[in-house]
Order: structure tokens, then sequence, then C-alpha cells
């Protein structure tokens, strides 16, 4: 059985749908660690609720942040993680992390990559006036929301969206695709060629 | 009834769904002119076979960019057009037409905007590697594929997509979308704010 590692900041509404995921049988996984960056996150709560390891782990506590992705490195290694799920990790993840788990290491972004990169991507959205938006999950590297797209998933705009409604639309399509494309980790159908990932046995 | 504009370079497709719409009675306007920078275009004979004027101007006959675009302004307000419809025009519309027409000259671009500016966008896609794909009705502005946008659809990208299968689904799309776009500007739906659209009554 796989062992995933998941970093969050916040309140880990994705780490929920993995959980759950699990918990009824759809993703043979297991998580072997929540890592966080933020002491009062919500996520350590339903780390805690369903007895996930969880580790806290200080930014100002290192000298660098190569100091700092080396360590969380180290501590996915030490929990024997294969494949690290960020849900809400609010920072740009660094080399050092990146070379220990090369293309394992995947994201979700509320937006249909390559529009609407970065911080707030569904305000980017409506203020753009798009009539589709949605989200992509995709393997990380050292560039921001950038990485070979595994899946997406489109939603419609509608005339009277705010921020919040949009993204409590793109949300639930988020909690659908992140468990699928980690199952289709698992299943090795996963080929990532160049930038691009093909899906196939 | 209103009158419409065509500006077409080659075969013609989304002219030929906009001509069906309107021969069936989902769209109720008139083209009032075709007008193409190329001779051989397959557009012409599509006008011959409806009865459509038709007219073709030679860019290399105007000593600039600015002239050309104002004699087209010039032959759109001859034949009193309302409406112009970019449809496969491979120029960048400049400032004379523009201005001649403020918000009312559309085009369609076969990507979900702001993804995929400028040629070949399909298969910019499928060298990005996106699972979902699309097309944008927009507004034309002085910025290549830019402009407030009216109407968007999303297809699904397959892994053994080539250009050409995914920029028929694409095209598939494209001839939905773009007389229903026109419908909502006939029926007087379509208010800009800025750099968005809001359609309603």
């Amino acid at each position: 059985m796989i062992k995933l590692g998941v970093l969050a900041s916040g309140r880990g509404s994705n780490f929920q749908s993995i959980i759950d995921s699990i918990d009824r049988g759809a993703l043979d996984a297991e998580i072997a660690c929540l890592i966080t960056d933020n002491r009062s996150a919500y996520a350590i709560e339903r780390a805690r609720l369903h007895n996930i390891p969880h580790v806290y782990i200080n930014p100002a506590g290192y000298a660098s942040r190569d100091i700092f992705y080396r360590s969380i490195a180290d501590e996915l290694q030490f929990c024997e993680v294969e494949l690290v799920v960020l849900a809400g990790f609010m920072r740009v993840v660094k080399k050092p992390l990146i070379d220990a788990f090369p293309m394992r290491i995947m994201n979700i972004h509320p937006a249909l990559l390559p529009s609407f990169k970065g911080l707030n991507a569904q305000k980017q959205a409506l203020d753009y006036g798009v009539r589709i938006a949605g989200c992509t999950v995709h393997f990380v590297d050292e560039e921001v929301d950038s990485g070979p797209i595994i899946l997406q998933e489109a939603v419609p705009v509608f005339s009277d969206d705010t921020e919040e409604s949009l993204s409590a639309r793109i949300l639930e399509s988020e909690h659908r695709i992140y468990p699928l494309a980690i199952k289709l980790f698992i299943e090795g159908k996963l080929r990532v060629t160049g930038n691009t990932v093909k899906i196939g046995d």
C-alpha cells in the first residue's frame, strides 16, 4: 500500500477528500504524515481525528529556505512517503524537496492552467470575465503552478457568481479530481514525457 | 433586422454556421456583406451560394494598414452593418476598424482564453498537455485575442488526440457558440462593463 505525505497550510478540505476516499476504499493508500507550516491549521485537527501522524515545521526556525525544504524532504523520507500531496500548502516548493521527489509531488490549483496562476485564481477568473473556470492537478516543478498536468475539470461561471460561490463550485470539482489523480498515480497509469502526462496502462 | 458584416480569410466554416442559423430561423439577422483579404478563400464560394454580397480587399493595394482598415470600415458602414463578425480573419484588426465599431466586432478563438492566445491555439494546448480545451467568443479590442469575453465552451482533450482531432472537436463547439453569441447581441442582452460582459435583460 502506497504511503502519501500531505502538506497543508489551512483548513485542508482537499486533505479531507483524500482521507474520505481512502476510508471508503476508493483509494488504496495510507497517509503516512501531515506536514504543516501553520500551527493553527485546521488540517491538524483533521489529522488528529483520523489518527494521522502530523508534524508542524516552523519556517522561522530554519536558516534558509533550502534547509527548510531539505528538512521537509527528510521528514517525508523518514515516513517512507512515495507521493507528496500539496493540499493548500501556501508556499512555493523549492528545489531540495522537488529533487527528493521528482514527479512525485502533486498540487491542485483552482483554475484551468495555464490560465490564472498564482494567488486568488478564482478572483482572477471573475475579474477577467471568463465563462468557464475549473481546477488542475499537476506535478510540481520549480515554477509556480507549472509542471505537467494530470487532470483538469471545468465548471461554469454564472453572471451572479461571487468569489465565494465560484470557489465553492470549483472546490467540489477539486474534491473529485484530486483523489482520482492520486489513484491514477498509484495504479501506475501516469507517464510523464517532457512537460506532458500520458494516462494509460 | 440587424445587418452583419463577416470578415474571413479561409474556408469560413463559422461563416457557414451563421448562414445556417439564419436560414433555419434561429438568428434574426441578415449578412449584408462578406469581406475577404484572400481572393481564393472558400468563404467567397459560400457567399455566392447564398447570394451574399462579397468584396475582396487586396491588402497590397493600400499605402498603410490604417488605410486598409479604414477602407474595410467604410465598406462595412456603406453596407449599414451593425455587428462585425470575424470568422477566421487571419489579421490583427487595427484601430480605424475598431474605432468605427466599438464593442461591435466579435471574434472566435479556438482556446479557453486567456490560455493559448495567437496562432495554432489547438497545437499550443496539446503541447502544454491540458485536459480541457475549448473556444471563446469575445469582443475585439486592440490587443490580440484580448477583449471582453462573451461566451466560452469547454471540450475534453483525449490522450490520443492529434491537432486535427482536437481542432475538429473545438470547431463543433465554435459552430454552437458563435451564432448564440450573435443572438445575444441582437437581443440586446450583452452589457460590457470594463473588460467583462454581463449577460442579462
